[in-house]
This record gives structure tokens, C-alpha cells and sequence, in this order.
């Protein structure tokens, strides 16, 4: 449990140190924002020139700042702030926001002064916010230590943001929308609380039920995925990660004075911590009030209701662009619209009442919709037309919204017209967007949170055959080599129950028979050299031998074929293995991320990971699941599962590898990067075979 | 080009035809906003049971209406209207807008009704806009024959719709914006003026700068097509479609009573045409302002400058994920930045001026970034905080973006408190958006119709030497079959100048031995059986024969094997080809698309297409340009052009084969598909080979 947040939105008392009497500065907006919006507990501005503020009595430093104070607010210059910080851990102070910038993002300098003042936070268990950020706000309390003007209505969602000037932005988007949050954080430099300890904090907080989060980085990966992982099955988390290419990871590691970490390490953690990833600021809004105000969709069909048709179909391609379908209406729904309806009105689904339609033609719909067991999800429509008051719509689709627990969001196209409507949706719990493309985007991240609530809670197994033992003198072994070739890592995947394929190293042309006699033919050989890395173009390796006598011959010719093309290489010997039946090939592997540890990844290789980008990653510990889920969301699952007639593969056995190759990553953190490539799998319930493997140490 | 438009947006006078004198009825509406917008034209309302509407004389019927009147405006009965049509044309009147519903939207009585009122029209040289439309507007000539409450402001944006009720949401949406339109259209039925004629009309109009469409659907492709390659180098045409999934499409028929037709042989038509494709409504009217507002880029290089890292982060993911790249900005325009802005400020791309900076800041950084000479675009972005006007900054920017040829988008974060600052940075032609996501897809769009606009102007290659009579011949032979398996599409191909593998079919073991010694060897053997469509299957399949011996023993080899496999199959004889050299495997291929007729098609073949859907489409005639372009739009362009050490193969081969058979595809109309499977492509200079080929005739 995150300790101590509690002060920054609900403590009894605030002092804000550098409190300016010009209506001109910031410090000022602060303290009149904390007088604006029924903040209970006490103000203490703190400015040793001036008497007071506001109306407030001012003082002249901490020290002789009353009880109760439980937070206080610095607004001084960067190289002022650490003799305040010590004089505020005297008086017993636990909670600091530092609104001021001048910090690590502006350098080493900047840098060592954060180190300093968090060493104070640390050494007296005080918690600050910040420093470099705009202040945290609850609309619950009042409390509100920002200098933002204006306000968003009183609601469910909790919002954190490492940008603090998105915040402006996000108060001027929803203000008078009817969007309703519970808490506004800017959380700056991130020097003690991060965005881990706010969304850990946001989810036991019984005002939140829905976590929003503008996120440019995350430092402790696994922490953050343990944390969200908890807390998504408590309530959503929604998010929007800036520097998701190239140039948006540049842009951030320059403003933010730290590097983003790749998005793939992002996703993965993502979709396994249960967060709702979204792409733009408006989705980000649009979605975080729809899982405030709706229920979750308890499936996937949805019966849009309209009074015109091109929103309709405009919703109907989001839609199914984002994984939902169109309810097919039960024929008593069908039947009973037809008696209902305007006769030239279309009473299948999508159900256009034509430009016409009154909110009475609306209410009907709806409650025969409501009714309807082919039917989750509804969708009210409705492009304002001269004839028909859409607040009153708003009205019968908020009433009719009331009376079932089945998802319902609805579109009003337009601006000024329907500002009043949406109001009144809002205020009874029903979203409103103004764009049908909108609706598929909600809708596809409700379903895919519902999917994630519904998925069975399992944690990563245990494996009770792993030969530890073995595995630890093999790494002890390497334990000055950069890398582990064929030969070394054969053995280290066996240690961890991969089946390998059979075979062994040879030195001369007596031991590689001896060796292929003892595995049993047919037997492949490849060159062993530390110069040679493409064997195949050398001649390095022969497919298929089936005696003895040729085991020997093929040796002799390798050796000989091979020093007279490359004769600067030194030839060891030679592997020699059993040559495995046919079977799909995939690749499985591991790279360490710096921010989230050990990524587990799955794919078909050669071209298709390269070219086609089919691979999915996850970051270990993984379950069951995520492996099945890896492996299943590749077109190379799609083809291991029997595709357009080719027989169904043994999944369970990729699954079990990725499982075991994840244990081995977690096991050894100086190991970088491991590759089994390929592993060929056979058909159903007859497992699979790393043929060849790799292990890179170090970062 | 397209005659007769022009009164719908600038009649001397109109009648409305069933004007009521009740303020809430439509028709009144339509009266009163030809009233309010400063049309100087005359206005009759024709209504029989009224003497006046809104201080205007009301005649008893059109006959009675005096001069001047182009335009016809009727607000009737469905059943009423084909009597007062036949009235309007004896008055001369040569354009009609219907307004009323009840014809092809109803189904088949609606349909013969529609009929006879476009009988009407034909014949007395008329045009008609609907039936079941919203009307026209011209903000130009304050002409607006709809009932919409409110207008935008005036401008360059020509906007057709087909859907009516659309409009009425986009009218609010604009409005007060500063968005400037020039012309509206709702095109209803489309009976008569399509959204061709529209495009084309709005085309030759000066007030018209781009073209903005919301379409259902496109019936006459090959015209669209035509159309929009003329109007698209003359301005651009922005274009959102609906029905672009198989729901979306289900509901757009349901909606329109026809078909939609396939979205991929829409999107090749729209990206062939120069048509800029949109995914959204709020995307139609962001880009359709862009254009409309801003010069073209002359390049990709974005600069952003900003108050806060956040959405310049933000920003800079959008602009990648649209093909745009961040300038590097020249040293002297860092150096400059660095001695004029506050010391913290971030000089490098982004410029991040933080929190504080002043209109005076956006002014020095704008004014060096618009003399950089590695500068294409400029974005600057603002986050209102509270002690810096944005009025101000928004005029900063408009007097800058005023000095330059270069690009300048801007964005500002918020509602209610940039709507000024809107309002200002538009009526300077600088476009503004609220969310950074905005930017890339705004500048992505100019950028592909710039690219348009730069390549080469080609047409459809000519072939003297393709065998049109051997053609004509082999086709006529065919008349009565459904389609033409391997054996007869090799001449066809061969006609077409396309290199088939030697080959001919043979229907004993002497002629297949004969053929095989003029082929020369080594040669393959196929099966020929109507009722063995898998060949390799039943063993139908020998490749590499060596000899005229093994050639006669494989073939009495094959004839016992597959009679005793398959004993109803009739064994009409066997192919004899040359086996051809390796090399990279690709499929060809036409399919007839109802909308837009012959759909040219490259991709790589086999799981490609159907598994990783790689695979791209032209509407024929295409030009070299657009065959290469199919080519290098699939991943199987990216491997014939060599990935990662694989040899460049012939891809003119290929350009030369697509080109080909479109002709063919484009001489018989009544060939509905052909495939050639697979095309093998040799290294460049070595040329391509159509393995196997089949051909089906009908649709």
C-alpha cells in the first residue's frame, strides 16, 4: 500500500510558501483557487513582505505557521527550496508539493539539487509532489493547490499527468461538459511520488472509479505492472502514453531529461496489467467517462437507434473496426417497432425513425431495445433537426437509460445545439459524444476491459523439474564470455525442461561418429568456428547423413573444404545432431527492456518478424495465458492453430517453452537477450524441438 | 463538363413550391433562410391556400410565378410531385431541387415513382437535385434553400453530402468558428445530379478552393474516377467514406436501398484519383480548413514550438505516424533562439519555450524558424496558462504565418478559452486545432495530395503488339464456357505479350513425348481432368523429367495411378511445360468490381494474401506509375526490390504484366476474373514468367 498521498487532496491545513499580494503571480492564483471551490481546512499563505493575502492572515516562514498544516505548497525559486524543505520537516510537515521548476530537467545541476532535497523527503518520511509541476486538485474536498482557472464538475474520475500544462488544457476541454472528476494531480519531476504510487493511491480511493493517466515514462516497470495489474480489477485505468514512435520518444526524453524506453515494452506491459491504452487526448476524455458513468458492456451486440442514416453507418463502420458487431433484433422487437414506427422508418438494425423523430419515437425504441435479449449495447443517435427539441431526447434516452443495466451511449452531432443535451446526459449518467467515430473507440475499450475483468486470474506457474543446479554451473561457467553459442546454450535449455534437439559437440572425425552413432541417424553436422557466423555459406553445415562411414567422410571434406575458403578461421570441431522431422518453424526469445525487465518474445522469424512485424512481446513473469495470448495474437498463432487446412500444431508445448524460457530470464538478470530460433513444432499433443539457440549477456 | 448546376447556387429567382405560411413547418423554414443570408434574387412561395410568407407574395402555383425564376424548390408529397415537375418544365424552369422523401428510399413503388419524375427532367433538358435532400447553399450569393438553422461563415470549402440530415450537425459544428465554406450540398436520392456532377461543378467554381464530400456510395465508378484525376490537379478533395466495413456497408444499403460495393476498390479509386480519404468527420473538417486556408508543404520538415512538452510529445507522435519527420534545425537558428529565449528554454526541435513564454517569445522563435532553410512546416502549440494572453499569441502567429510561404498549423488546448484566439488565427488563414493528434493527420493528408500533385502526369500505355485478332479468337472459341483453365489461358496471356513457360497440351504419351523433345527438357507434366481440380493431390503433378523415355513412362505412369485413385475422373491427357528457374513467387490478377469495373491486383500469393491480406488494387486503365505503385505498396514489393541481401529482381517485368492485362481486362468486359498464379520473377534485367494462369468469364 502507497503511504501518505492522503494530505496532497484532504489535509486539514495547507501552507503555500512564496505566496505573492500581485493578483500577477502564480503563488496568488493558488491561494485564491484554494478560497474558490469550499476547500474546508485552513490557508496559510507564507510570505515573510507581506501581511496578508487575500483576506488571509500571511506568515513569515513555516515555523510559526499554526496547527493544523499538513501540506504545504512551495513556490520559491529553485535554489531557495532546500533550507524550506528542512524547515518544513522540523515543523513536522509530511506532505510537500514543489510547483517550482528548475531541477533535473534542466541538467546535472538541476539534477543534484532534486537528489538533495529528496534526500530530506526520504530521511524525515515526508512524501512530495513534484518538484516542476502544477499542483493536485480533489473535487471532492475543495482542495485545490493549482493555478489553473476554472474547475471540472464534481465526479468519478481520478486524473494524473506527468505534463502539468496538459492540465490547463484538460480543465478548459471538460469544464462545463458535465464531466465529472474526482481528482486532478500534476505530478512534475516525479522525484519521490511517481505515477505508480498515484495510481496506486487513485485505486484505493473510494471517490475514484475510474484512474485517467497522460504518461510520458515509466521508471519502475515492474513495479508499475504489479501495482496496475492489482488495481485494473479494482477500476479501469485509462491511459494515454506519449512517445509511442521514434520522434515522440525523442521528444520526451528532451523534455523530460530521461529516455522513454520502447513502446513495445509499453504495450506489452499495458494489455497484461489490464490498462486501457488509448491514442489521442480526445479519446482519452471520451473513454475515461463513458466506464465512469456506464456499465461494462456484458457483450458485444450493439442496436444503434437514429434519426438519420449517415451517422448511423459512419458508427456502424467504428464499430466493427473496433471489434463490436450489430445485434440482429429478436423479430418480436422487429414486429413490435413496425407497429410503433413511422411507417417509411427502417426497423431492422440500425433503426433510422428518419429526420422526424420525437423524443417519444425515441422512448419506444429504446425500451423495446432494452427489452430485447439479442441486444448489450445501445446507441442513441440523434443530428438535431429544426422540428425536434433534443433536450427533450436527451431526457427520454436518460429516463430509458435508467431502467437497464445494459451499456448505453449515445452520439449528438454537433456544437452549440447540443451542449445542453449533453448536460442533461451527463448528469444522468449516459455519455454523449458529438462524433460517430467515437463510438466504436469506447466501445472497443470497455470490451476490451471487460475481457481482461473476465479472464481468469492466474499467476505464473511453477516449474518443479527445473535443474537449477545444472543451469548455475553453466552460467558460472560463462561467467566472462559475452555470449553462449549453440553448443553452451543447448544444455541451459534443457536444464530448464525445453526439449532440445539431440546431439553434441566433436572435436575430430572419430568422436563425431561416435556421437552420431550414439544418437541415431539421420544426423546433421555444422561447423563449429568462432569466425564463421553464416554457416551455410561456407559449407558449414550437411543435412541428412545417414552412416557412420559418411559421418566420418563429411568431417574430413567439411574440414578441409572449409580451410582452403576461410583459412583465417580456427575450426574447434563440429556439432553434430539428430536432423529433426518437419514441422512449423517459430521463433522464441528474450530481451531485456531497461524500463520493464525481461520481455518475452513470440513470432514466425525470418521475414515475417522483419518485414511484416508479426511478433507480440510480454513482460515476465507471464501466465499461462499471456503465452497463449502472445502466440495468439501473430498470424504465426493463426497458422500454428491449423490455418485453410494445415494440420492443428501443438500450441501447448510453444506455450510451455515460453513459460519455461521466462523462468530462465527471470533467473539470470545478466542475461540479455536469448533466441530460440527456430523451434519447430509438431502436430497436436506431439510437442515441439528448439533446433538452435543463443544467449547474450550483459544489457 | 457538367451543365446546368449553377442555378442551384445562384438562381435570379426561386420558387418554393409548398410553402407553408406555418413557422413550423420545413418549407417555411426554407423561406425564411432564403430571407437571412442577403440573397439579392427574386423569392416566390407558391402555395395555393396562402396570400403572403413573411411579408413575400405567394402564388397560387408555378405557372402563375413571374419572371425571373431558375429554381424550383418543392416541399410536396411525394405523390403530388410529378405533375408540379411537369409544370415546372412547361414554365421553363431548368432546375429542380425535390426536398420531399417517399421515392427509392421506400423501395419499389418509391423507385417507379422516382422514375417517372427523372423521365421528366430528361426530356426537357432539366437538372434535379434530390428527391429526399436537405436543399443547396451557396454562402457566396447568400442563396440556402434548406431549413438549417444558422449558416457558416463564408470561405473555400465546397461541401457535398449525401447524407441530408449530416449537414445540419456540420452547420453547428462550423459555425462561429471561422471555418469558411463556399458552397452546401445535400444530394439526397441522387436521381438525377450525383456527387460526380458536384465534384465536377465545384471543380470549375472560382469561390471554391477545396471540395469536401461525405459519400455513401459511387455508382458510376469509371466516371468518378475520370472526374476526380481532373478536379484533384486543380484543387483538392477531401473525402469521407462511409460503409468502409461490412457493417458499415449493410447499413449504408439499408439506408441508401443499394449497394455499397467493396471498400478496397473504393480506396484504389480514391488514392489513384488524388483523392485525400479521411477516416472521420472531425478529420473531413480539420484537413478540408487546412487546405483551404494554408500553402501546400513544400516538404516534410516540421518544427514545432510550444509552452509545454507535453503536446509537443504528443505532436511529434502524430506527425510520425503520418510520414512527416522533425527538422533539424540549422545551428545558427539554435544559436540565435538560445541568446533570445528565457535560458531554461529548450532551443532544439521541439522548441519548448515553457510555461511562460509571451507572445514577444512566439513571435522571435517563429520569425527564425520561418528563415530556416531546413524548415518545411511549422506547428506552433499553446496550452493557455493563466498569465498569458492567447489572443495575443494568436495574433503573434498570424502576423509571422503572414510573412511566409511556408506551412503553419497551429494548435491551442482547450474549449471556451481558445475560441477567440480561433476565431483571430482563422481570419488569418491560419488553421487551428484543440488536440495535437490533430496535427499529424492534417499534414499527412496535405502531404500525400502534394505528392499527388508532383508526379509525373502519365496516361495508359499503348501495346502495338498485342494480338488482338488470335485474342479475339480465342475468346470467341470460349463463348459458352464459364471460364478458361490453364491450357486455353496461355495463348490468351501470350496474345497480350505476356511470357507464358513454353508449354502445350497432350492427350497421349507420343505427343506428350513429341512436345516435350520441342520443348526441351527438363520439362513438368500435369494432369488434365475436369474432375481434379487438386492435382498435386492424386499425384497429378511430376516435375524435373529428364528424358523422352521418362516422359512416356510418367505419363502411362500418371494415367494408371490416377484412374485407380480416382475412377470417375475422365483423363482428357496431360500438360507438358518447361520447368522454369527459381525465382520470387507473385500473383497478378484482375477481379470486374461492380462499382468501378476492372480491379487490378498484385500481391505475393498464398498465405500473403490471405493470412497478412499483402495485396493491392488499381482500377483500370492504369499507367506505369500506378502499376509500379501497386507493386512497391505490398511487402511482396519490398522483397522483389530486395530485402536484406536478396537479389533486386525484374519489377519492370512486373509493371509491364500488370499493364497487360489490364488491357485485356479493359477489351473484354465480359471476362470477370482472371489470375495469373504464380508470376515468377527473375533478377533484374532476366524478366518475369506466368507459370499458370486460369481466366473466369461473368461477374
Amino acid at each position: 500500500m502507497v503511504k501518505g498521498l492522503k494530505p496532497f487532496f484532504s489535509a486539514s491545513g495547507i501552507a503555500i510558501i512564496g505566496a505573492s499580494a500581485k493578483p500577477n503571480k502564480l503563488s496568488y492564483g493558488i491561494v485564491k483557487n484554494l478560497t474558490l471551490y469550499g476547500y474546508q481546512g485552513a490557508i496559510y499563505p507564507v510570505n515573510p513582505g507581506a501581511k496578508e493575502i487575500l483576506g488571509l492572515t500571511c506568515y513569515p516562514d513555516i515555523k510559526n505557521v499554526p496547527d493544523p498544516v499538513e501540506l504545504a505548497v512551495i513556490v520559491l525559486p529553485a535554489g531557495m527550496i532546500l533550507p524550506v524543505v528542512k524547515d518544513c520537516a522540523e515543523r513536522g510537515i509530511k506532505a510537500v508539493t514543489v510547483i517550482s521548476g528548475g531541477f533535473k530537467e534542466l541538467g546535472e545541476e538541476g539534477q543534484a539539487l532534486e537528489n538533495e532535497v529528496l534526500d530530506v523527503i526520504k530521511q524525515n518520511g515526508m512524501r512530495m509532489v513534484g518538484p516542476n509541476c502544477v499542483g493536485t486538485m480533489s473535487l471532492h474536498t475543495g482542495l485545490n493547490t493549482t493555478f489553473i482557472s476554472g474547475a471540472p464538475d464534481v465526479g468519478g474520475i481520478g486524473f494524473l499527468s506527468q505534463s502539468g500544462a496538459v492540465l490547463g488544457g484538460v480543465v478548459d476541454f471538460v469544464k462545463d461538459k458535465g464531466i465529472g472528476f474526482a481528482h486532478f494531480s500534476s505530478l512534475g519531476n516525479e522525484a519521490d511520488v511517481t505515477e505508480t504510487d498515484m495510481i496506486e493511491y487513485l485505486g484505493d480511493d473510494p471517490n475514484t472509479t475510474v484512474i485517467t493517466a497522460y504518461v510520458e515514462q515509466i521508471r519502475e516497470g515492474q513495479r508499475f505492472l504489479e501495482v496496475v495489474k492489482n488495481v485494473s480489477q479494482q477500476k479501469p485505468i485509462v491511459l494515454l502514453k506519449a512517445g509511442r514512435t521514434a520522434a515522440g520518444a525523442r521528444a520526451v526524453s528532451s523534455h523530460t531529461g530521461s529516455l522513454a524506453g520502447s513502446h513495445a515494452a509499453y504495450q506489452a506491459a499495458f494489455k497484461q496489467g489490464g490498462v486501457v491504452e488509448v491514442q489521442s487526448v480526445n479519446d482519452l476524455f471520451d473513454v475515461s467517462q463513458a466506464f465512469a458513468l456506464q456499465h461494462l458492456p456484458q457483450g458485444k451486440r450493439v442496436v444503434i437507434l437514429t434519426n438519420s442514416g449517415g451517422p448511423a453507418a459512419l458508427t456502424s463502420d467504428s464499430l466493427a473496426m473496433n471489434g463490436l458487431e450489430m445485434a440482429d433484433l429478436d423479430p418480436k422487437t422487429i414486429e413490435y417497432l413496425r407497429s410503433k414506427m413511422n411507417p417509411s422508418a427502417q426497423v431492422t438494425n440500425p433503426i433510422d425513425m428518419l429526420g422526424g423523430a420525437e423524443p417519444q419515437d425515441y422512448e419506444v425504441a429504446l425500451l423495446a431495445v432494452i427489452a430485447d435479449p439479442n441486444v448489450d449495447i445501445i446507441v442513441p443517435i440523434l443530428v438535431p433537426q429544426s422540428l425536434v427539441n433534443p433536450v427533450e431526447v436527451a431526457q427520454k434516452i436518460s429516463e430509458a437509460a435508467a431502467t437497464t443495466q445494459k451499456t448505453v451511449i449515445s452520439c449528438f452531432m454537433g456544437d452549440a445545439m447540443v451542449a445542453e443535451p449533453r448536460r442533461v446526459l451527463h448528469k444522468n449518467k449516459v455519455p454523449m459524444v458529438v462524433y460517430p467515430e467515437s463510438i466504436g473507440t469506447i466501445l472497443g475499450a470497455m470490451l476490451r476491459y471487460k475481457t481482461c475483468l473476465d479472464q481468469p486470474q492466474e499467476s505464473a506457474p511453477v516449474f518443479a523439474d527445473i535443474q537449477r543446479e545444472t543451469a548455475n554451473k553453466l552460467i558460472k561457467t560463462a561467467a566472462e564470455l559475452p555470449s553462449l553459442g549453440e553448443a553452451e546454450t543447448r544444455p541451459l535449455l534443457a536444464a530448464y525442461g525445453i526439449p532440445v534437439v539431440a546431439g553434441g559437440f566433436a572435436k575430430t572425425a572419430e568422436d563425431a561418429a561416435r556421437l552420431a552413432d550414439q544418437i541415431g541417424y539421420p544426423v546433421v553436422m555444422k561447423i563449429v568456428s568462432p569466425q564463421i557466423l553464416h554457416k551455410s555459406d561456407v559449407g558449414g553445415i550437411r543435412l541428412n547423413l545417414n552412416r557412420t562411414q559418411e559421418v566420418v567422410e563429411v568431417f574430413q571434406d567439411m574440414m578441409e573444404q572449409i580451410s582452403l575458403a576461410v583459412p583465417e578461421a580456427i575450426l574447434e570441431g563440429v556439432l553434430i545432431e539428430k536432423m529433426a522431422p518437419k514441422g512449423q518453424e517459430v521463433i522464441v526469445g528474450m530481451r531485456r527492456d531497461p524500463g520493464f525487465g525481461p520481455m518475452m518474445m513470440f513470432g514466425m522469424g525470418g521475414i515475417f518478424v522483419e518485414l511484416f512485424k508479426d511478433v507480440a512481446f510480454k513482460v515476465a513473469p507471464i501466465t499461462r495465458l499471456d503465452a497463449l495470448d502472445m502466440i495468439q495474437s501473430t498470424k504465426a498463432g493463426t497458422l500454428l492453430a491449423g490455418y485453410r487446412g494445415m494440420p492443428e500444431t501443438d500450441i501447448n508445448a510453444v506455450v510451455d517453452m515460453i513459460l519455461r524460457l521466462s523462468v530462465l530470464a527471470l533467473d539470470y538478470p545478466q542475461i540479455g537477450e536469448i533466441e530460440i530460433n527456430p523451434l519447430v513444432v509438431f502436430p497436436k499433443g506431439e510437442g515441439a524441438l528448439a533446433l538452435d539457440g543463443r544467449v547474450i549477456f550483459g544489457g
